[in-house]
């Protein structure tokens, strides 16, 4: 039985849709956007920061923890929710992009990905089979294929064998699960050629997967190119299934992908800008180590109702950070992430009302307006470009 | 008029004393041991996680706090707490020991102390009529002269030069007072030598400051060296006054001063260490790091009722150092100064029932008997050594 998914509402003027979730751990009302915590920790927050911001998913990643703290560790404990304190839904990725961007001594065959542990240097195989195990142990709510993650600017012939190699890994994945009360979706690759989007979303939704990711994207493609891509690979999808744009994006970027009729989404970029010193706000980015902000004694975002917000100024953020204090990456990550969340519960309204399109047409008015207003800010993570 | 302090008990057993201190940011109970927030941040905690704790007094540092964010900033935000965004007391200590222990290209005469800003290098003068200036922008309820620290165990005639010398800036720093909502507190000099520490504190006994301060202690002199100069120094101030003991120390520290009459504390302790991975618990030391919390699926400490305790296992606490992911930190500073506060309100009550004595014997042992049976911990901080 797939993993249920309801459809709450469609947006009369765009392919946004409002959907709701039911994993193992608590429904997720989709549009969503889910909090990157990598390493078992959304970087510097505790699990009640997650609830007070209402997080509706944490994202653990399957590379990282097989690495630390190890499959052993969460077997012995009994899984990732009770590790991190935390009893909310749980997706993790398969570890793909990690090996595709991170790993040492990378050799990828037919068999899997082995690779050089940054932990202990020993030398590890990463296939489809021992990522679902992994995934597993580590008990999530809704577990990734392992799939060949190349340069979305590869030539034909390398983006068609890697997405032929993707479909063979997700049919191994499917025949490896173990626990049906967790759900695995596949992922659909081919690059930035249309054929292939749609000959990897015919091949890969014929088979009983619980939602379908569209991946390879944001690792070397512009962001027209992506959300051409988005656009034509959403609309391949079974519109029953929910359907996840991995590691995207800006504001605008999701903006974009909704009205596509994307349902879910994942990116380090509001917790990565936080760290950087950089809030996302109504009025467009801050920087809050600027000079400007240092005897600035006003929110951040006087329209933002985070506790950041509420109690502390410019000024103070501005001093954490020029102290190297961690409470300045600390309040900025609550900041950042309320400041998304609140995007995507606007988002969902709107769809429920009926008005979104209108509502994604004046949002990225407005955030153009403001972001081509200031000065340009450098950005770099995955999903993210300059401003 | 002094700031009112009272004695609401004595301990028949020893010099203990229960008091109250009444701040312009309420009221403070004693013996109290004060959270050290140097740069106006209890390093990793926001104010909530302070007053969940209970923290009773913050204490900042006139040095850090001049260099950034600098006095216009207070004067501009009006102040230390509107600043950091925290209600409760505040102590400032004036900077004199960071000016011993920290500045570059520094020269002290009787004017006051040159250095050179660690933040844009320019010259600058701590006298004892600027350290008052400066803690009077930052608004702190209880300021400290500026005394001239130097080596405890500097020969006889520097150690009286200081000690006189402090005498002097003790006065000047009175003359330079302002605001007479902020209390003063003079610091007894006099390094290792007995007749000084009599000489010292009857010079600033004579005048009216609100407090009186042991300072110079845990500066290059043993523990047992520290005792025997903390005892004689409480028993030559006022009993009417509060007495503290400047940066010290470990529990068994603040145990022996307790007994010998000392009612306030500060030591940077229980967060380094927190910081560095080493959690106070009731049966001695934990090093989280090490290889035996990696799979415990059990808290640091069972007997604590803290929110670390409560919501995350030695394995997940190892897991986060191991991965320097700041959550680490952050979740071991709330247990070791949760370990210091309740320390200090079981003290208290032990005072306030007569049982002082008893249950601090009971309560050194116990800490000994623990200390001895684990590993040696190598500890760096001012006011601790390898227990």
């Amino acid at each position: 039985m797939l993993m249920p998914f309801e459809i709450d509402a469609r947006d009369p003027g765009s392919r946004a849709r409002a959907g709701t979730l039911h994993t193992a751990h608590g429904v997720v009302q989709t549009p969503v956007f889910m909090a990157v915590g990598t390493r078992a920790t959304v970087t510097g927050l505790e699990p009640a920061d997650l609830a007070e911001l209402r997080a509706p998913v944490v994202l653990g990643n399957t590379y990282h923890l097989m690495l630390r703290p190890g499959p052993e560790v969460f077997r012995r404990v009994g899984g990732i929710h009770r590790f991190m304190g935390y009893s909310g839904p749980v997706l993790t990725d398969s570890g793909g992009y990690q090996i595709f961007s991170l790993a040492a001594d990378r050799t990828v065959s037919e068999q899997g990905a082995l690779f050089r542990s940054y932990v202990d240097q020993r030398r590890l195989l990463l296939s489809p089979e021992r990522s679902i195990e992994i995934q597993t142990a580590i008990g999530s709510d809704i577990m990734m294929v392992l799939d060949e993650c190349i340069d979305s600017t590869s030539g034909y012939d390398a983006t068609l064998a890697a997405m032929e190699r993707t479909h063979r890994w997700a049919l191994r994945s499917l025949a490896a699960r173990e626990n049906p009360a967790q759900a695995l979706f596949a992922i659909v690759q081919g690059g930035l050629v249309p054929e292939l989007r749609q000959r990897s979303a015919e091949f890969l939704t014929a088979h009983p997967f619980d939602g379908f990711a569209i991946g390879g994207l944001a690792v070397g493609d512009t962001r027209a190119e992506r959300e051409d891509v988005t656009l034509a690979s959403a609309e391949l999808l079974p519109a029953e299934r929910p359907r996840y744009l991995m590691g995207v994006g800006t504001p605008p970027d999701l903006l974009h992908a909704m009205l596509a009729g994307v349902d879910m989404f994942d990116c380090v970029l509001p917790t990565h800008l936080a760290w950087q010193g950089t809030a996302f706000t109504s009025t467009g980015r801050v920087k809050v180590t600027r000079g400007s902000c240092a005897s600035a004694d006003v929110p951040l975002d006087a329209a933002c109702s985070c506790r950041t917000c509420q109690h502390f100024s410019r000024a103070y953020l501005n001093h954490l950070f020029k102290c190297s204090e961690p409470l300045g990456p600390r309040l900025l990550s609550l900041h950042n992430l309320h400041h998304y969340f609140s995007l995507m519960r606007e988002a969902r309204a709107a769809i429920l009302a009926g008005t979104f399109a209108a509502y994604a047409r004046d949002k990225l008015a407005a955030i153009d307006r403001h972001e081509h207003s200031g000065r340009p800010l450098g950005v770099a993570a995955r999903g993210a470009e300059p401003s």
